[in-house]
């Protein structure tokens, strides 16, 4: 079993890296190698298996062909300009998750076999312009240039897969929280920051009214369904390929309820609040009530509680306090 | 009033200049040049304007920007790669139907001005494993590469309305019949074949049951509902910019019933039967059964009956019967 995370270098990439070293094994296969690329070095793991890290532009088809060449049983792209970075630079998310996107299925096309493709898509494809709850047979109308991005990654998965260049499996993630480390470009990114930062001791801003709602999930249900993506059979999905995976609807208010809960009076102090409307323009865009059936019906999980997520963060992914 | 039509030599698009050399305004403006471009130098037509005519490989993004870089208000982007072709040759389809609607898009972006820009998107986009009836916000799950292709720039044209590269309206196509001439690599081609040959006093085939259910539109309905769509205000569309056109759902035998009601049974048994699984998959793939609110709120019409749809093309389109 030979797979590539394309986006290894991020942080559900490098999640998934180290549950896979954890497991040592997939479609009930062990695995001999593990290839990490993203556009800058990621890190390794440790792993009983050989793990190689590698730097890739996926705008860049040549560098695309070079390294699907190689022979993968499992290829999981993760890889994307995020969803403010792509609204405020149109060219580079066309470049990234169009273009890019479009060489990795294009190289999978013009190889000899047929992987397993697991496509990392997102809720920012579907709006709130159509009936919710959303369906999985729902219209993709996003209204970001991400959104529409990916949503257009989901048809070409598709057709690709019905034409047999690939065993394709699109996954539209909820916004994942808590994520470690910094906040980066992506209109969610405070979902984060607003539990993590405070946690941390560290003052946090959020850029939306507390009734906003969001789709979210955990970092371990995401990373564990990912797993469970990539082992179910293909013929189990049926012909539509692309399906949302299973998340919980709640409001930044019950979030920073749950944190008080969990972490105190004082903890949730450290939140301010000031309006952006443009992160808030993208952010109400997104549709936040899901129907999961295929998921569901494919054995994919879902987070119990939101408390129970931010004691995952302070269990795994805190960094120390400095005091 | 300056316009371009992309696919003007199809026929489609001579139908839609014989209709604005009628007309002689678009858009409560006088035209003042028309110009058809095709893959081969399309017919002119006779106008109280000027016309040109052009050769246009739309996957040669220097000739996209050659042509888009005149000073056009209305671009219909008509052309393509039709169904069995894409899917007979993946590459075909993708370079004409994908690339050549993004370098149309891009070479909007990237000149000065905000065309209004009518694509004909088409009912291919849809497939029969979602709940039916379709509606605008039934999500594109098309069944061939042809599908795909057609719900890409769907996506894209509403990315680019949005952020006002383009004044965009994506119109999903019934298929139109009867058409005139000769049969197509279509794979609905044979919808019209089974009415025109025999009118014309030629033998006919049909490859699939005669209970199959299509989603069709005259000529006449389609051509004026593409100049009623580039007539409406943006602003009215809302922010979803692509919808279905008005249709009628009828099947085979309903068809040649109709046939044989205004041309009695001699024309009919013209018509063999000999089932073509290629087809009939392609066929059964498409959606009979759709809800055209956005089309029916902004004044688009529909035909009243097969029977007319007949007429029309007897006085209209049918060539003398050679005797």
């Amino acid at each position: 079993m030979r797979i590539l995370i394309i986006g290894g270098g991020g942080f559900v990439g490098q999640k998934l890296a180290h549950a896979l070293a954890a497991r040592g094994s997939l479609r009930e296969q062990p695995v001999a190698h593990l290839a990490l690329a993203d556009i800058v070095e990621p890190d390794t793991v440790e792993a009983g298996f050989s793990v190689t890290t590698h730097i890739l532009d996926i705008a860049e088809r040549g560098q695309v062909d070079a390294i699907i060449a190689g022979d993968w049983d499992v290829i999981y792209h993760l890889a994307a300009v995020v969803s403010a970075q792509a609204e405020a630079d149109f060219v580079a998310g066309m470049r990234t998750n169009f273009f890019g996107t479009f060489n990795i299925l294009e190289a999978c096309r013009t190889r000899i076999g047929t992987p397993v493709l697991v496509y990392a898509s997102s809720v920012a494809s579907f709006s709130t312009d159509v009936p919710q709850p959303i369906q999985d047979w729902t219209a993709t109308t996003p209204q970001t240039s991400y959104g529409t991005q990916k949503a257009i990654g989901e048809l070409l998965l598709n057709d690709y897969s019905r034409r047999g260049f690939i065993d394709g499996r699109g996954v539209r993630l909820p916004t994942v929280v808590v994520r470690p480390g910094k906040p980066n470009a992506a209109a969610s990114s405070f979902f984060s920051s607003i539990i993590r930062e405070p946690l941390q001791g560290e003052p946090a801003m959020c850029p939306v009214d507390v009734e906003q709602e969001v789709w979210l999930a955990s970092p371990r249900v995401t990373v564990e369904n990912l797993v469970r993506v990539a082992e179910v059979d293909g013929d189990a999905i049926g012909p539509m390929r692309n399906f949302s995976l299973p998340g919980m609807t709640t409001t930044v208010k019950a979030m920073l309820a749950a944190l008080e809960a969990v972490a105190g009076e004082n903890v949730v102090g450290l939140v301010d609040h000031e309006r952006n409307p443009t992160i808030e323009k993208i952010v109400q865009g997104w549709s936040s009530q899901l129907v999961t059936d295929k998921a569901d019906e494919l054995g994919l999980i879902r987070d119990e509680s939101f408390e129970r997520i931010i004691e995952e963060f302070i269990a795994n992914d805190m960094k120390p306090v400095e005091t």
